[in-house]
């Protein structure tokens, strides 16, 4: 079958690779629906962090299960499913604690930009519909695998409530889940910065009532402006760099919590200054499969239309085009169809 | 009047000095019932912040209203009241947001080491008792001022539940208070960590479920070994060094929040060790104002006893002594008799 194999910085490849096979009992097999290129992919893309061996791209995944394990119990072949970027066992104690992007047993899934993909721990982390879903919600379903589940986390982690008044740090395709999260929680007010038409246009209809497009002080002092100097209430950071972690520590009032999901990259914090600044933080590779039962639900029900993130779809043999599109901020984030 | 005044590392000075006068309209004096020493007197002490002038020490108070401006409205002379060590208007919105100890109009409470003290914000400051409490409440009393407050926000920063498992680094007063806290709050398991008798013993009556003598490496397999792999669900770190600080992210299981009060020297973060630890930071100076009516009403109801976190008590002209002390742990919490 075809597959996605990165190389090094910017040499990211579609070419032939070997059919997944059940390795344990309690792997499944998924034919995917549809998968997708993550802005996290973008990280070793672009050399950022080293790649040492070819590595077997993608973790976004939703499809119909082809075969199981002699272990599995909770999925079947025909099925549905949907799971999170993190594998997880969902029954450790972190699992139970609702932590399952730390369970245990925690892998990180890869090889996804394909047409099948091998998903360990199969009863833990893939969540089943209870129909086979009409194809239009595909690119909403695929979305909570990862990018709607992250955007979800950064607004729980910030704890966002009913009436906050939430920041969002980053018009990337997590950002914007982001403000579709604290929307469906209640946020009263969401202000995302973005200095992008299409990504502010998206953000708009997510329900971002105020649009900042300055950044670094400029930006701040906006923040401040638009809340009576105060800042916010929550923010989510959903970037990873000093510059936007900065942003986002200085756009929340004291005693806000900062929920942030992008990869830090270069980030440090100085202890007393962030003493005094009485900001919180809470992050990490978030949990998705918390959430996915009801972002699931959600998406089945038409309540929200996450797939919109993909403004660009491509077949996976143009992968390479795609990973070059979102690099170069063409696209928010690419489908790519199987 | 006596006064205490620090000229510079461990030159602490009770003398002669002037009487407090009321300087704004909002102000109130108190003649002090008692005060105390806490822990972070003993950073400027120490010489591990600059002293370039000489300072009037002192932040902690409860004692009888003296007189008030003309604008103080809601406490009058002859009251029995506690305040704040951190002075807030408790209107403003940082207030209202629970964040007393980032009011727009915060100052820090200082000069309080005598037998009068200039509380200005008097209303916003001031929680006044219904009567005036009988003599062998004060050191309670007292101790809500700030040493309780403090261990109490650490617990409520570090999100201590009903049946929590919570670590407690630090056994100085505001550890010790932290142990309270989390007991009140209805902790299952609170492991205080501590290697000194008379601390473990206080530590035990105020609801410690196990001590950990062990520190570093050593205490965190420890507490590892005490939650069956897990960590504990919420740490306070009430200490303020790099190496408590370590030591309570390590003792945390991932989700857990750490609530960290003891202010922060030398302490630094690493961005993407954090994130993938998957730990909650929330510290600062303690909102003691948000608790303050609850935790004198917790006092006069004789449901607490925190003021036997005063293991010695001298007068205020001995208050060198008490600074030293304290300083070779001799006194985990000095009371000053003024």
């Amino acid at each position: 079958m075809l597959g996605t194999m990165l190389y090094g910085p910017r040499d990211v490849r579609c070419e032939e690779v070997p059919e997944p096979k059940i390795l344990k009992d309690t792997d499944a097999i998924i034919r995917l629906s549809a998968t997708c290129i993550c802005g996290s992919d973008l990280w070793p893309f672009r050399g950022a962090n080293a790649v040492t061996a070819p590595m077997a791209m993608g973790h976004e995944y939703c499809g119909i299960v082809e075969a199981v394990g002699s272990a599995v119990k909770t999925v079947r072949p025909g099925q549905f499913v949907v799971g999170s970027f993190c594998i997880s066992d969902n029954t450790c104690p972190h699992c139970r604690f609702g932590f399952q992007s730390s369970c245990e047993q925690r892998e990180f899934m890869s090889g996804a930009q394909a047409p099948l993909a091998r998903v360990p721990l199969a009863d833990g982390t893939l969540v089943a519909t209870p129909e086979i879903p009409p194809d239009d919600l595909i690119p909403s379903l695929l979305a909570t695998s990862d990018v709607l589940g992250t955007g979800w986390y950064a607004a729980d982690a910030a704890r966002v409530q009913e009436g906050s008044t939430v920041a969002v740090v980053g018009d990337g395709a997590v950002g914007l889940m982001g403000v579709l999260a604290a929307k469906q929680m209640g946020a009263a007010r969401i202000i995302a910065m973005s200095r992008h038409k299409t990504r502010q246009d998206l953000a708009l209809e997510y329900g971002a009532t105020d649009i900042v497009s300055e950044r670094g002080e400029a930006g701040v002092a906006r923040i401040k402006e638009l809340t009576g100097g105060v800042g916010a209430d929550s923010v989510l950071e959903c970037v990873g760099s000093q510059e936007s972690m900065t942003q986002a520590l200085q756009s929340a009032r004291p005693g806000a919590m900062i929920g942030y999901v992008g990869v830090p990259h270069g980030v440090t914090f100085d202890g007393q200054q962030l003493f005094f600044s009485q900001r919180g933080l809470m992050g990490g590779p978030a949990p998705v499969r918390r959430f996915l039962p009801h972002l699931m639900e959600l998406v089945i029900e038409r309540r929200i239309n996450p797939g919109k993130v993909f403004d660009l779809a491509l077949p996976l043999a143009d992968v390479a085009e795609g990973y070059k599109a979102m690099d170069e901020r063409r696209a928010i984030k690419v489908l790519l169809r199987v």
